[in-house]
């Protein structure tokens, strides 16, 4: 991960783009991103864009993926950290015995 | 990132949740969890949300990064593969010496 | 409203667009159109997005609500009194004393 | 239409809200309403969601209008003006004869 985050850091910083990257700007692209993944799915079934948008959906995956990466560095956060902090949280929101199978919100449990 | 997305896999497979994981619903997902993201930044400048909100917002980051882990678990991407393929991309469309200090659409350089 | 509405459905029919429009990928449009919206803001301040994409922003307002009229005509939904009864709930949650000048959220009043 | 802009204006003024009504963060505000609304249909088909989140749904769809109302205000966008603007742009990118009973985006018709 820190490997794949200093090369999108270092493509930034080739062009200079640094200046324009405040935090809320970046969750903004980052939105814009997720929405673009989304596009491909549009008036189709799940099924249908996976088979016929699969190149423009592992792009537009990517580009999430980069302002993320972005994000982190703008707000010195560890991704890593962050996703095992998460999932312990969410563990106890979501107990297995009680949410094993379920798709119902933890507050529906 | 393997052993981040197996701890994810993991998570989600204790559950047994794997079922309800569509491609779409899971972009749909993706979405809402960088709208969260975006929602710290309402209403308040850059620097105000990065202060108040530090917390709510890695936990945002890290929710979002869970579903970029499933999507890419569901649709047998490589996200590193993925990120690097994007950045070679972006490098055709922005040229270093074209877009350096710009914040112009590559189609406006 | 009522000849608005009737413009946008007619608009629709003309094109036999009706067949696809289930409330689901509907409302992933006009995600999709907000999201067009908001892009014209990104790597901007308010200000500046607002003189140099006066146009844009008209277009993609005016997309975002054609998505809304042909959600509530797939729903059934009165826009006008959804609005009506919506700002009634809000009024209670928001009693003008308590949130006179505050951005606060009816939970943290 | 102009009467109920004037309720929700009407709602923001006796609150004294209007002084954090920046467009920028208004169109987030609507972005994030458009994904609350789309969360209603997370793990359902569009016929589920609308059978079991019907009042949820049609609330998600007045929050929408009325942030595109309190944009337009600050904007000076007349909207049903706005709207005709578009369906008029949309005709010539969709004509009937090319698009009839096609969901093909108007470049690739």
């Amino acid at each position: 991960m820190e490997e794949l985050k200093k090369t999108v850091i270092n493509f930034r910083n080739e062009r200079d783009w640094g200046k324009f990257h405040n935090a809320k700007d970046l969750a903004i692209s980052l939105n814009l991103e997720a929405g673009e993944l989304l596009e491909n799915f549009q008036w189709k079934s799940s099924e249908e864009a996976t088979e016929t948008k699969n190149q423009e959906i592992k792009e537009e995956i990517a580009d999430v993926m980069i302002y993320l990466l972005l994000l982190c560095d703008k707000l010195d956060i560890n991704l890593e950290d962050a996703v095992h902090s998460k999932l312990k949280m969410n563990a106890q929101k979501y107990p297995i015995d009680k949410s094993f199978g379920k798709n119902a919100k933890y507050n529906e449990l």
